[in-house]
């Protein structure tokens, strides 16, 4: 087309497509085009704002590398992360939240009731609960990848002073699906600011916190893999997650104890008398392939 | 929001904001949120492609350099930087069209009538008009930047074997509004491949090349400055530029001629008689500020 104008770009961009692009492609592009452009004729975009754009883009890319994406970033504040989630989350098991940047593949192997907090610092936790299929049938064999903070809101990859693999750890359940583990409870933390991201949060007037949360990776072989968080439920960043990860089913209370021989005997540590600690039961719902 | 889902997910994106955010962002990020989460809504985006957008991006970060921009390549490619050219082209002047990568700061002065072909190759080609206002009043003073390839294709920031700043220049209108200067015919190219952009140009079919033409920036006080280019007629990727650029307005002829006793006596350098050589005409319209 030799007189494209910006009532004919979208469909001159989608003329440029050839017919055996692939359907899905094709499909994916149609509907970014559309937005697209749609956004820069509804706002006018200046060439200001759009040089602004691309200078966002292209420091965004200058401060990434292998170990610290800052387009994901972006996605995650832009509520994108979380929306991809929630549109690929079955509406019957328990809902998926944000991956982010900290899982790690080759955790070390956790024993039913092993312990995490070790010499760490912080309030010992005792995290436990069933894997269930949705009709309520426990799964056997189910692999808990989980992930935390240690008390000062870092994880061991991004602090010299931790262990490797600290609060890292991967636990199957047996036949009747249980999983348990004594660790610290986690802490609230910051995206990192030093880039773009931070630059968007702070022109909006935006936290960067996150609440504090315990990962999950749920994974079995006749079911859907579950990505997934835990938030406690007197956070004070539940309701304004600088990446939109909260929900509501994924919010658990933190019950404070004192006496530790209520706690099950496959524990491998247990809190001291009178040490006060925590224990929160969460069970995981995954929906069958 | 500690009950984000896929329908709250834009309003919970936009209460973030705090109320004191510039007006402008706002509703740019507003239209943005809408739009992107649209996009994800409507396609159900898989957290495959989500990986694999963001993967682009990624690569399109690690290829970037200040010199070669992979970020303004996929805005071209997508449409976008021809669009925001659009929407802010005043009805009534020149239209404009993309500024490319290739600008270059600081560009030799050039006297009316000087000549940019030198000892390069190529189609001796005499390019002349007159800069006016929208009123028809010729603007005294205008000043036209001037770039354009050589006949390899190649403007000389891609290329060794072209000196620095060879066809590129400066010229000042007179009173009468009138520029000229001699050069070669520039040649079609190809946007860079060896990117995540040439990935998408070849997952979808479409062809890297632009359209030759001649590169024109446009500035007068009393104007609104002019980015543009202009093509010749019968240039074979007319209705297919890579990039968008094309206006019906901004293609002229190419007149060949064979006698060159009929040329102004202002040229530096006129084609030797028999050589076959080019005419362009084109006049500038500025709209006033």
């Amino acid at each position: 087309m030799r007189n494209v104008t910006s009532d004919t770009i979208t469909q001159s961009f989608l003329d440029y497509m050839s017919d055996d692009t692939d359907e899905r492609l094709q499909f994916i592009l149609t509907r970014l085009a559309h937005h697209l452009h749609d956004f820069v004729r509804e706002t006018g975009l200046t060439h200001d704002e759009w040089r602004k754009g691309l200078e966002l883009l292209y420091n965004a890319g200058d401060i990434s590398t292998p170990e610290r994406n800052e387009f994901v970033l972006f996605s995650d504040v832009l509520g994108l992360s979380s929306l991809v989630d929630m549109v690929n989350s079955p509406d019957n098991g328990t809902p998926s939240s944000v991956l982010g940047p900290f899982h790690v593949r080759g955790a070390p192997d956790l024993a039913f009731g092993a312990d995490m907090k070790g010499d760490n610092e912080g309030a010992p936790t005792i995290v436990g609960g069933c894997v269930t299929s949705t009709d309520g049938t426990p799964i056997e064999g189910a692999v808990l990848e989980i992930w935390q903070t240690a008390e000062n809101g870092l994880y061991s990859g991004q602090d010299d002073s931790q262990p490797e693999f600290n609060f890292y750890g991967c636990m199957k359940t047996g036949a009747d699906g249980r999983y348990l583990f004594s660790t610290v409870r986690p802490a609230p933390y910051t995206v990192p600011e030093d880039g773009p991201v931070g630059e968007l949060l702070r022109a909006t007037g935006r936290h960067p916190w996150r609440p504090s949360h315990l990962h999950f990776i749920v994974t079995s072989a006749e079911h859907r893999t579950l990505v997934t968080e835990v938030f406690p439920s007197d956070d004070p960043y539940l309701d304004e997650d600088a990446v939109f990860g909260v929900r509501e089913k994924l919010i658990m209370e933190y019950q404070e104890r004192h006496d530790p021989s209520d706690l099950p005997d496959e524990l491998a540590i247990k809190p001291h008398i009178d040490t006060p600690y925590y224990v929160v039961d969460f069970d995981f719902v995954l929906a069958p392939k």
